[in-house]
C-alpha cells in the first residue's frame, strides 16, 4: 500500500487525489487546506482527511466547523509519496521541504523549472522516474503533444512537429482573469514554453509551438503539423493514434463539432467532473500532405494529467511496469483502450 | 470619373460607399437599401441616395421617412460598376443581372464560387482585371494570407505554406451568432476553404491551411509557417514584410498583446469605424527554424477588403496601373506605406 498525501487542493489537486482513492494499491492520508472554502468541505463530508498548509492556515480554520489532523508536516511524516499540486512557482521551496522530510514528491507542470528533477509522461517515459526521489508531470499540453507525438514517432517516426496551441483563457470556476472578446498572443514570441518542455520528454523531437489564448474555459485545441519520417497514409497515421492509450478519435459527423462537444461528451458518459482524461484527435481531422500529417488535438486542461500523477506515484514508488501501472489507472478511472 | 453603385448595404458595403465617396475619380451613385434600419437612416443623412433592392423593398420604406430615388435596376442604368456585397451566395443570380444591365461589376468573398470570374488582390493580380466584366474580391482571410504569402514569395520564395486561422465567431453587431465559451472546428476536416482559395489568386503557391472560430468578434488571427525556397533571416523575412503596401507590423513589447490592442491603436488614430485595413504581422513573432518562417496575422474582417474593392473599381474599369490605384487608394484611407 503506497501511502500518498496532496499538498494543493485546487484544480489538480482534488481530482489526484479522488483518483489516488480509487487505486487499490493506494491510500490517501489527506490533503492539505488554507482556508475555509466549500471545496474543503466537499472533501471533509467525503471523508477526506485535512492538513493545514501552515500555522496560519490552522489558525484561519479555528472555530469554522473543521477538523484538522494536523498541518502539513505532520502529513509529510503519515505519507510515502507526496503529489505537489500548489500555486506556481512554488515547486523549489516545496522540494526542499519534501526532501528534508524524505518524502518522494510528484510535482505538477506549474511547480517551475528549477528543480533539475525528471519529467514525467507515463507512456513516453514511465522507466526515467525508477529510483528518483522526485518527478514532474508535465503541464496538460506538453502531456497532450507528448502523447500524441510519441505515438506516430513510434510507428511511423516524427522528423519536425510544429504546434499551434490556442489555450482556454482559464479554468471554469475561475473568475478573476480574461480576456473577454479578444485573442491574447501566449506570448507573442515564439516559440512557447510547450516545444522545449516537449523536449524535456521526448529530447530527439524538433519541435516549434506557437501559442494563444482565447476566451474559453473548456479544453485547449492544439492545431498539429507533423513531418513524418517515411511515407505514411491517413490510415497509418489514425491507427498509429489508436495504438496508443489514452488517446481517443472523436469524429465532426459524430457531433465533435467543437471542444464543447467533447465535454458534453463527458458529462453524458458520467465522468467524474465531466473529465476528459484521453488527448482527443478529431480522426476526421487527420490528414496527410505530402510528407505531413495534419490534426485538431483537444486538451482538456483540468483532468489530461491526472492518470499522469497516478502512474508517477507508482513509478516512483517502484514495483510495478509501466503497462502495468498504465492498466491500473485506466480501469479506476474508466479510460477504456480499444 | 467613374460611376459607382453599391449593392448590399452590410458590414463590406458601408465601408466601401464611404471609400468609394473618398475617390477623387470616382462618384458614389448609390446604395441599396432593404427595409427601414438604423445603417439606412444614417447613410441617408449623410447624403447617400438610397435604391430599393426591389419592389418588396419599396413597399417596405413606404411611410417610413426615407426618399428613394428607385430600384436597383434604376441604380444599375446609373452606374459604370456595381459592387456587390449583398448575403453570401447570391451571387451567381446577381451576375446576371448586372450582365444584362451591362454593368461591370466587382463581387465580394462570400458571394459564391460558381461565377467564373477572376479573383483579386490587388497587390497580386491587379492586372488580371484588365478587360473582364466581373471581378471578385476574395474573404478577408484569404486576402491577408494573399498579401503576406506574396511579400515573402517575391522577395525570398515560398516552397509551402500552412496556415492556422482561429477565426472570430462572427461580427461586433451580430447578435445571433455563436459560439459562447467554445472553439469551434471549422470544419473539423482539412484543408479549409482558405487554402483552395488562395490559389485563385496564387495558384502555384502550395498551401494547407486548418480553421476553427474562437468567441470573439474582431479579427482573425492566423499562425502562418512558410518553407522558404532559399536561406534567409528573420530579418530578411521581416524586410520583405515592409515591402509590401498594406502590411503593417506591431511588436508585443509595443503594446500589441493580443487582437484587442490592433483594434485599440485604429479607435485611437482616428480611423473610419476603427478599421484596420492592412494585413497586421506581429514582428516579434515572426521566427525562422531551419528554413521555415513562422508568423503571426492579424485580420480585421469588417476592413481589409475595402482598399481592395476600391483598386477592383479602377482594375475593371481601366486606365490606371496597379501602383497608381494602390497609391490613390491608400491615400484616401489613411495607409501609409513606410
Amino acid at each position: 500500500m503506497i501511502k500518498v498525501g496532496v499538498n494543493g487542493y485546487g484544480t489538480i489537486g482534488r481530482r489526484v487525489a479522488d483518483a489516488v482513492k480509487k487505486q487499490k494499491d493506494m491510500e490517501l492520508v489527506g490533503v492539505t487546506a488554507v482556508h475555509p472554502h466549500y471545496k474543503y468541505a466537499l472533501a471533509r463530508d467525503k471523508g477526506i482527511d485535512l492538513y493545514a498548509l501552515d500555522m496560519k492556515s490552522l489558525e484561519a480554520f479555528n472555530g469554522a466547523g473543521y477538523t484538522l489532523k494536523g498541518t502539513l508536516n505532520d502529513l509529510l511524516h503519515r505519507v510515502d509519496v507526496v503529489v505537489d499540486a500548489g500555486p506556481d512557482d512554488t515547486g523549489p521551496a516545496n522540494l526542499k521541504v519534501y526532501s528534508q522530510a524524505k518524502v518522494k514528491s510528484v510535482f505538477n507542470g506549474g511547480a517551475g523549472d528549477d528543480m533539475q528533477i525528471p519529467s514525467f509522461v507515463a507512456q513516453c517515459n514511465y522507466e526515467a522516474a525508477a529510483g528518483k526521489d522526485a518527478v514532474k508531470v508535465v503541464s496538460c499540453n506538453t502531456t497532450g503533444l507528448c502523447r500524441t507525438i510519441d505515438a506516430i514517432d513510434g510507428a511511423i517516426g516524427v522528423a519536425k512537429a510544429r504546434a499551434v496551441l490556442a489555450r482556454r483563457a482559464t479554468d471554469p470556476d475561475d473568475v478573476k482573469k480574461g480576456p473577454i472578446d479578444s485573442v491574447v498572443l501566449d506570448p507573442t514570441t515564439l516559440p512557447s514554453h510547450h516545444g522545449p518542455d516537449v523536449q524535456t520528454v521526448l529530447p530527439h523531437i524538433n519541435i516549434v509551438t506557437m501559442a494563444f489564448k482565447v476566451p474559453t474555459t473548456h479544453m485547449h485545441l492544439h492545431s498539429l503539423i507533423l513531418s513524418l519520417k517515411k511515407p505514411a497514409t491517413r490510415d497509418d497515421v489514425v491507427k498509429a493514434l489508436q495504438g496508443a492509450r489514452r488517446m481517443t478519435l472523436v469524429d465532426g459527423k459524430s457531433g465533435f463539432k467543437s471542444t464543447s462537444n467533447v465535454m458534453d461528451w463527458a458529462r453524458e458518459k458520467g465522468r467524474d467532473r465531466n473529465d476528459v482524461y484521453e488527448a482527443t484527435v478529431w480522426r476526421d481531422s487527420v490528414t496527410v500532405v505530402d510528407d505531413e500529417a495534419y490534426m485538431f488535438l483537444g486538451v482538456h486542461q483540468e483532468a489530461i494529467v491526472v492518470p499522469e500523477d497516478v502512474d508517477a506515484i507508482r513509478a516512483i514508488a517502484g514495483g510495478y511496469t509501466r503497462d502495468e501501472s498504465m492498466k491500473l489507472t485506466d480501469e479506476s478511472l474508466g479510460i477504456s483502450h480499444r
